[in-house]
C-alpha cells in the first residue's frame, strides 16, 4: 500500500478521553474511531490488524478440530426465557422491540441459541464429539464503557461450544481448547497465562481465565514465576490425543497462578518466596466446562449406545478478539508508539523514502515496493513528500515491526538501512539482503 | 473435511414454510436455520459459502483501490437527526434505546457514519479521491421476511463510499464501482445485468441495479437480447484510468435494460422486436451517485486548490452479501439440489466411499483426501456407513460442482469416477489424473 493512497488519520494531539495507552495509540495511530459511547468504527489500520487475529484464531480453531459457523447478532428473548437468563442477565443485556412488539435483545453471548441449534439436529451419541464456534460481534451494556476496546459495549468475541456425551468427552474439550488458545496467544507474541478463574455456582476447578500480564490490566494476579519460563512453541500435538492434551493442561496449570477472584493467600505461601509475583493482567479469554446446565434446562439431549436419552455436556470458550488488539499494545509499546508482533502487524514493514521526487530513490523503492509484494508481502510505502522526522514518527507510531528508509546517499553505496523497530537498531545493506532478511523473518522464500 | 466430522444437518422433509427453491434447497442442505423472524444462524456449510463470496467481494474492492475498514453495528440517532433521514425512515429501522435512555439504531445502511468519520479527518482536496468500504451485518424491520436470507431482518452487505472532490471524479468513481461489481459477479458464476434503475428526487442517470435473471425474482426486466451476450471475463483494467472504466459503463449499460421501476414501453419499442426480452430478475447490488446530499447536510467539506471549502461528492455501493447466496442458488439448481460455482462452492470436490471399511477403498480415499489437501484443495469425503445412494443424494444436495466415486470394482481396473454435478457426466480415469484435472480446473498446480 502506498501511504498517499490509503486512509492513515493519524492525530498530532493525543486525545484527552483516553486514559490508558493503548487507547491512546489506537486513536493516535488511526485506528479506530469512537461512533457512539463504547463503540467504534475500524479504521483501515486497525481493521487490518483486527482481520489478522480473527485469522489466526480461525487457523488454531479449526486445527483443533472445531467447526465454524456463524450466529446472528439478534436473539428472540424467548430462548433466554427457556434458560432462565433472561431475567437474570440485568441491565447488561441490550434489550430490544421489533416493529411487531416482539422482545429481541443483541446477544452478550450464544450458550441459548447453540443449544437451540443442536437440539433441533442431533439425536445421537454417534454425531458426538461436536464443537461449533463462530466470532461475531456482541454487546454488552456496559455502565461505563472505557478504555476504548479493552471496556467496548460492542466488541467482537470467539466464542465455542463444546457437545459430548460424558463429562470425560468434555474434559478432553476443555483441554483441547486450552491447548489451542495457548497457541493462538503465543502466535500473537502474546503470553497468556491460564489462572484458575471463579468458577461460581458450576463449582470444581473447570474454569481458567486466560491473563496477559500488562501494568494497567485490570485485575490483580498472583503467580509462580516459573509459569512465565513456560512456552508452548511449535510442539506437535495431537488433538485427538486424550493424554497429549491432558500433559499440556497439567504443565501449564499446576503452578499457582489466580486473580484476585480465586487467590488464596494460604495456597499462595506454599510458593518458594523468591518464585511469588504479584503483577496485573488482562483477561483475553476464558475455557468454561459447565456440564449439563443448559442442556437440562433446554432439553437438548442425544440417545447414547443403550438407546437411552441423556443430557449432553457442555462446555463455552471465549476470546475476547476486539479486546486483544488493546493487550497486545498494552503489552508492546514504548513512548514513540506501538510496537507490533510480527504474527499480527497490519503491515509486514514499512519503506521510508527519505527523497520523494529524486528519480533514484522513488525507482529504489518502486523496486523495494515490488519485490516485496512479489513475494507475497504487504509493505506499507510513506510515498508522500514529508520530510523524514516526520514519516519516523509516523512509522514508530504505527509499530511496524521492521523499516527500509531509502535515500540517496545510501544509494550512492549500494545501500539502504534496515531498522528493527524493537531494539531501534539499524543496519545498512543492499537492497536485495534487506528484501531477503524481511522475508526469512515472514517464513516467506525469495524467488 | 471427513463428513463423519462435520456438522452437515441435511433434511429429507422440504420444509413447510419455505417458498422459493433457494430457501428450501439452504434448509435442506444444512446452511441455515432461522433463529427468529428474518434472522437466520449459518451453519457451517453455508458459512463456508458465506466466507467465499466475502473473500471475493474483498478481493475485487481491492483491487480497484478501495479500502476496507469496518463500521459498528449499532448507531447513535444523533447522526441520523442531522442528515434528516431519523424522522423519514419509517418503521423499517429498528430503534433502540440504551440502559442511559439514548437513542440508538441497528443501522441499515452507512452514509450518516461515513460521512461523520470523513469529516472529522480530511480537510484538503490533496486527500481525494478516497472510497471507504465495508462489509457488515445490517438490520431491516422488514414487515413480512420471508424468502430465507433473499429478503432478511439481519443481513450482510457490502456497502462503499466514494469521496471526490468533483462531480467528474464522482462519476470515475461510480464506473470504477460498475466495473469492479461486473468482475464480482462473474467470478461468482453469476451475470449480473446493471440496469439503470429509479434515481429518486436526485434525477440523472446516476444509479444503476445490478440483476441477476432468475424466474424467482422479485422484479420483472425488460432488456435487449444483446446484452446477455457481454462478458467482462478476464480483460485487464486500469482502475485509475477515467477512459477505460467509462468505456466498460457504456459497453454494459447503452443497451436497454430497466425494471419495471423505470420501464419506459415506447424505448423498448425500438429494440428490435426479435431482441426484446421481459424476465424476471433478482437485485443483487446498486451503486449511487448522490452529489452533495450529505456532504452538505452534515458539512463534509475540503479545501480545493484555492484554499475554497467545498462540499464533497459522493456516492455509495452496495452489494448484498448474504442474500448473494440466495440468488446464486435461484440461478444455478435443479431437481436434485444445488449446483455451485467453483467460484464460491464451499468444498471444491466431494469424495465419495462406495465400501466404507474395505482396506483398499478406505486407502485409496485417504490417499486421494491427502493428494488434494496437499495441492491446497478442500475436498469434502462422504467416509460415513451409509449406502452409495444415499451418499449420492447428499452430495448432489449441497450441489459440490465435482465428484470423485471410489469403489472395489473401479479400484480393480486401477480407476475412479470422477463426475460433473451440472452436467451429470461421469469418467473413469486413474486417480492421479482425476486430481490432476480437479486442480486444473481450480488453477492449482500438482507437485
Amino acid at each position: 500500500m502506498r501511504l498517499s493512497r490509503y486512509f492513515l488519520p493519524v492525530l498530532k494531539e493525543t486525545p484527552a478521553e483516553a486514559q490508558i495507552v493503548s487507547h491512546r495509540l489506537m486513536l493516535r495511530a488511526g485506528m479506530i474511531k469512537q461512533a457512539s459511547a463504547g463503540i467504534y468504527s475500524w479504521l483501515p489500520l486497525g481493521y487490518k490488524v483486527l482481520r489478522n487475529i480473527e485469522q489466526i484464531v480461525h487457523e488454531e480453531q479449526i486445527r483443533a478440530g472445531h467447526i465454524p459457523m456463524l450466529m446472528p447478532t439478534l436473539q428472540s428473548a424467548d430462548l433466554w426465557r427457556e434458560s432462565g437468563r433472561y431475567d437474570d442477565y440485568g441491565q447488561e443485556m441490550l434489550r430490544i422491540t421489533d416493529r411487531h412488539g416482539r422482545d429481541m435483545l443483541y446477544g452478550p453471548t450464544n450458550e441459548e441459541l447453540i443449544t437451540d441449534i443442536f437440539r433441533s439436529h442431533v439425536g445421537s451419541y454417534k454425531d458426538l464429539p461436536l464443537t461449533l464456534y463462530h466470532i461475531q460481534w456482541k454487546f454488552r451494556d456496559e455502565i461505563r464503557p472505557r478504555f476504548g476496546v479493552m471496556r467496548g459495549r460492542e466488541f467482537l468475541m470467539k466464542d465455542g461450544y463444546n457437545f459430548d456425551l460424558t463429562k470425560e468427552d468434555a474434559l478432553h474439550a476443555y483441554n483441547r481448547h486450552l491447548v489451542s488458545y495457548l497457541r493462538t496467544y503465543e502466535r500473537m507474541g502474546l503470553q497468556a497465562i491460564p489462572m484458575r478463574a471463579d468458577s461460581g455456582p458450576i463449582g470444581g476447578d473447570d474454569t481458567h481465565e486466560f491473563l496477559v500480564l500488562a501494568e494497567t490490566g485490570e485485575s490483580e494476579v498472583f503467580y509462580d514465576s516459573q509459569i512465565t519460563d513456560l512456552k508452548f512453541g511449535d510442539r506437535a500435538i495431537d488433538y485427538d490425543s486424550v493424554e497429549q492434551c491432558q500433559a499440556v493442561l497439567e504443565e501449564f496449570t499446576s503452578r499457582y497462578a489466580r486473580t484476585d477472584e480465586t487467590h488464596d493467600e494460604a495456597e499462595f505461601a506454599k510458593v518458594p518466596e523468591e518464585r511469588r509475583r504479584t503483577a496485573r493482567g488482562i483477561e483475553v479469554g476464558q475455557i468454561f466446562y459447565f456440564g449439563t446446565k443448559y442442556s437440562d434446562a433446554m432439553g437438548a439431549t442425544v440417545a447414547d449406545a443403550e438407546g437411552n436419552k441423556v443430557p449432553v455436556h457442555m462446555g463455552s470458550h471465549g476470546i475476547g478478539v476486539s479486546r486483544l488488539l488493546g493487550a497486545i499494545i498494552e503489552a508492546s509499546h514504548d513512548d514513540n508508539g506501538i510496537i507490533w508482533p510480527e504474527g499480527v502487524t497490519p503491515f509486514h514493514c514499512g519503506i521510508v523514502n527519505l527523497k520523494q521526487g529524486d528519480d533514484e530513490a522513488d525507482a529504489a523503492c518502486d523496486a523495494l515496493y515490488n519485490s516485496l509484494t512479489a513475494i507475497g508481502l504487504e509493505p506499507l510505502y510513506d510515498d508522500r513528500s514529508e520530510r523524514a522526522g516526520a514519516k519516523f514518527a509516523t512509522m514508530d507510531l504505527i509499530g511496524l515491526p521492521w523499516r527500509i528508509t531509502v535515500g540517496p546517499r545510501g544509494l550512492k553505496n549500494g545501500v539502504v538501512e534496515l531498522t528493527s523497530r524493537r531494539t531501534g537498531e539499524s543496519e545498512e545493506l543492499p537492497p536485495e539482503q534487506a528484501i531477503a532478511r524481511i522475508a526469512a523473518i515472514y517464513g516467506k522464500a525469495t524467488a
